[in-house]
């Protein structure tokens, strides 16, 4: 059980510096941070589509990596500058991820009421950092954040 | 758009390699290719959850992941020994992947129907080469089965 005394607002650091290290790089600038129930760190991750060519590593799913073997998941919190996207939903549900913490949810507004729907926790900060972060690089590369989100002008609508 | 002439069962047999190769490796034996619009292969995977101490890579991830960045996913093939789980479920829905070719679902179940909802279509192929390995791994060790599926004893029913 996620203890109630803890900030959620001071874990988005870590997950915040990733997302400005993944912009600084020239990648999506998503991060994320995996905290045990105490609020300790065990791991953090980014967005690394663009840096390493791989599409599969979105920054929730590259902190869930990182924190390795994990006998249960329910008593994690995880944070994440921008809203989940299908697949890392579903990363999260599968494993049951007790807490998600999320940054924003104005530039992607993701599937929180799914996720809260299956048990999760959600907790929104609308943190404007992230916000910003964010709409620059949309703004600045369209192309690239669609791809991330499977979004394609070949594509008819879905 | 996926050719009409395509011989689905036999897009199986990477895949179920890849499956086997896994269970010898001392893995969960669930393996995953995707293919070009024509059938052509694009990539390979295998759970490595064991192998690698990385409980990220599933099978379809893993192929998700071989075969690099993509423009669309929508004329896509992705065939999996096994029902996809909710993370691999989500990769899916999220990269608008057009069709998902299932070995079993027995063992597994999945959430074939809401991949279904989602526009995808679903080719399940009731393979008993590939329910025999997969009921062979989960009698063998239940531990690491329930641990890649997000079922661990010290949780409650979810």
């Amino acid at each position: 059980m996620v203890s109630g005394l803890i900030n959620f607002a001071a874990l988005l650091e870590p997950a915040l510096e990733q997302a400005q290290l993944g912009f600084e790089e020239g990648g999506v600038p998503v991060g994320a941070a995996l905290f045990g129930a105490e609020g300790n760190l065990l791991s953090v991750g980014r967005n690394r589509r663009v840096q390493e060519e791989d599409p599969s590593i979105h920054g929730e799913t590259d902190a869930f990596r990182k924190a390795g073997r994990q006998k249960t998941y329910r008593d994690k919190i995880l944070v994440t500058t921008l809203a989940p996207c299908w697949y890392c939903s579903g990363l999260i549900r599968q494993f049951n991820i007790g807490t998600v913490v999320v940054g924003e949810s104005t530039n992607f507004a993701g599937h929180l009421d799914w996720l809260r729907d299956a048990g999760v926790k959600v907790v929104e900060l609308n943190d404007p950092r992230c916000m910003q972060l964010m709409a620059r690089f949309i703004e600045q590369r369209p192309d690239i954040w669609n791809e991330d989100i499977g979004e394609c002008e070949c594509d008819a609508p879905h």
